[in-house]
């Protein structure tokens, strides 16, 4: 190998320069970054109009950024590879529930609420009754399964997109289960809304001829001691948006029923349980 | 293809994903590198705890650029991916002077001088005459050809990087050759310097165990109607960075003879032909 930079040598020269006593992973993390990156400018003949561009755009995407948006975040979103990170680190086996994107808008410290309790504060939206089971991969029920929720309200917000305009935990709550594994609670039948998109990344979306929007549904993170960590979202099977989440978030096991109830009170009801996989 | 993203799919599901009407050569662009940054989480399994240090190391880089730095650049730099688009767009025929990186450090508009002037105006550094002729392929002069030279003092700066302390347009010229396309002036034998190295890239260099110093050169943009733009330096063989320019910049080529003169006042002098390619 020339000691020198040239076009064909140009990943083994880059990682050569790597010094001798670093962190092995990082070693190993970047010597495949350099590999892939490069590999795409080559294969691409990328120009040098175009990679100026390509330097703009993430010097945009960085300084948007502040403590109330990550527009990086946003990006890696957008371009399936928040999901592809969170695939990679949470295959399943077969009829465990799946994990999906944790998104932005979850808060740590949410209520605790009593089964069958309300998480609707603000009186918007259509009710819905949510219930179902936490169980393991034999069907057997959890206890002490913590359920935690969150949620749009009706306008397409949460919480603490409208702070002073929605009550504080609307549409969030913690539900923790009893011996028989059951949770229920009631808050609405979410909506569709789109991902911040007055930045670099709404303008990249705009440009490659997609919308912004996340099909409606129902944020979860359930945890209970023995299993691993359960990150997911239900979601509304007849969303517009189903089959374009603009964050590629939908698995189809995860497409829950939002059904008419036909007794009692007239809402909206969603039966869903959760599978548990063991740590 | 299932419609929904799985980790299998995942390129074929974003790449999809793009609308009918948009740009041939963005959507082009796109996909290929969606299919090399999924490529890269794969290879290497990607934890979500890295692609967080990830999100937060992209985030600083576009928070310190500014009107006056450019972290960004200096990224695409080091990584040696400015290199690579260089030499992707800049592939010259064998006798051809090669391109190089450009540097942020031009300023279009420097005074045009006559051929032999210094252009050192803050008088420190080793004096050394520059000299040699611009000439095609065949070794033939060219005629009205641009040499536009600028160069760090004998302090590691540029004129831009110390306004009110150097002289404006120290260490930069334009000579602009006669029928036998020779060009001369006296500037100094150039010094190495580090790249900015306080912010996130710096930061990086430091956890690959890499350095940030470039080793001495001279940059030259040398035009001519008829041949292509050459974007280039000449770099002092004997540097002790000479090996591991941090922005990978030096090829075997384009290191210059320094050499004492034997005749007249003592200094450096440093012959270099520049071979421009047709357009």
């Amino acid at each position: 190998m020339t000691k020198y930079f040239t076009e064909e040598s140009s990943v083994e020269t880059v990682n050569a320069r790597m010094g001798e006593d670093i962190n092995p992973r990082l070693r190993e993390v970047m010597a495949c970054l350099i590999k892939h990156l490069h590999a795409f400018a080559k294969e691409i003949h990328l120009t040098q109009d175009e990679w100026d561009l390509g330097i703009d755009f993430l010097t945009k995407t960085g300084q948007i950024c502040s403590d109330e948006r990550q527009e990086f975040i946003l990006l890696s979103d957008t371009l399936g590879f928040s999901m592809l990170v969170d695939a990679i680190n949470n295959r399943r086996p077969p009829g465990a529930t799946e994990n999906t994107v944790f998104g932005p808008f979850h808060v740590a410290g949410a209520p605790e609420r009593k089964m069958g309790d309300t998480i609707c504060l603000d009186g918007k939206g259509d009710s819905c009754l949510f219930e179902g089971r936490v169980i393991d991969l034999h069907g057997n029920p959890i206890e002490g399964a913590r359920v935690d929720v969150w949620s749009d309200n009706a306008e397409g917000f949460y919480d603490v997109q409208q702070p002073g305009i929605q009550p504080k935990w609307n549409n969030r709550g913690i539900f923790v289960t009893g011996a028989d594994g059951k949770y229920s609670f009631v808050g609405i039948k979410p909506v569709c809304y789109p991902i911040p998109d007055d930045g670099p990344v709404g303008k990249m979306l705009g440009q490659l001829g997609r919308h912004p929007y996340r099909p409606a549904h129902v944020h979860y993170l359930v945890t209970a001691p023995g299993f691993q960590k359960l990150v997911t979202h239900t979601f509304v099977g007849d969303d517009d948006y189903i089959e374009s989440d603009t964050v590629f978030g939908v698995k189809a096991t995860l497409v829950a029923p939002f059904e008419r109830t036909v007794e009692g009170p007239q809402m909206w009801r969603s039966p869903f349980d959760f599978v548990l996989t063991p740590v």
